[in-house]
């Protein structure tokens, strides 16, 4: 699979995942790919913790699942965590850092066979939340929980949202164009 | 090239370009690829310009250029714009909205045979330079110019950054272990 058909193939599934246990090999791909990802002034401020301990796994899923999470049947799932450390002055991009390594874990999730939601809002918008699941991982108070990425292949093919066109979103040269 | 090739070969370069013109059949397929990217709640905040137009290219940079910028010598650009629109309630997924678009960019940029740079604390620490590049290209005031990305074939090999091994950043069911 290629990059283009890769982007094209991913998107964000919101059903039930089969049983099928992800291999450790696939998980540390994918953890990998996320890595990978740049960062503002290479500050790395983005770190990861995949989950396949089916224990660890619920009790997450649990908690992210009192707001509505349907990613409960996953057999494994990363944990992304994010430390606010500035690129330089106080100019920060760990939002942009973690966000990027979220999308390469995507598309490897994606080109694997397996599918996957970014969950986020779900997580940050309750400290609560974030704070149980930190605690759960063992998580250091310098290191602030943001997301999880359900990994499983899918039960069925999910729904793929709408987009709005090219030339709602693109232009080439000066804004609204129409070459 | 594979998904894992490509982010693996993915690095910031900081180099002068060749000459050589970026067709627009691939300026378009980098763009939509950016547009693929997930938005929180498919709200889709990402606006992409693509820019081959010598002149307009020239402003751009010489713009950026004022802040240390080297990528004046590529031969085309991405400027990545930006709306603040709520995912939900008073949440907003911008920032990572276009940070994911500008992931699946970097990445179509790299299976292109092509070198680029994320751009952005250049741009987004002058709002003067935000209205100037605004005005150039005839952004609405509703947009936000974020970032850009030079785009052509390096004529060096690039410095790649050095990385935090994977157990300094990346865990199995819990922060910290040697799993």
């Amino acid at each position: 699979m290629d990059i283009f058909e890769c982007i094209q193939k991913r998107y964000s599934y919101r059903g039930s995942y089969m049983k099928t246990a992800i291999p450790r090999e696939n998980l540390e791909k994918i953890i990998r790919a996320g890595l990978l990802a740049p960062s503002g002034c290479n500050k790395q401020t983005t770190s990861i913790i995949g989950i396949d301990d089916q224990q660890i796994l619920d009790s997450i899923t649990s908690l992210i699942n009192k707001n509505g999470f349907t990613g409960k049947t996953a057999p494994a799932g990363i944990c992304i965590l994010t430390q606010e450390i500035p690129g330089y002055a106080d100019v920060y991009f760990n939002i942009q850092d973690y966000s990027a390594a979220i999308e390469n874990m995507l598309l490897a999730i994606t080109t694997l066979g397996y599918a996957s939601c970014w969950i986020e809002g779900q997580i940050t918008e309750s400290t609560e939340t974030q704070k149980q699941i930190a605690n759960l991982l063992n998580i250091p108070a310098d290191y602030i929980v943001v997301g999880f990425l359900p990994i499983g292949i899918p039960e069925n093919e999910g729904k793929r949202p709408s987009y709005k066109s090219f030339s709602q979103r693109a232009w080439y040269n000066t804004y609204g164009s129409d070459e």
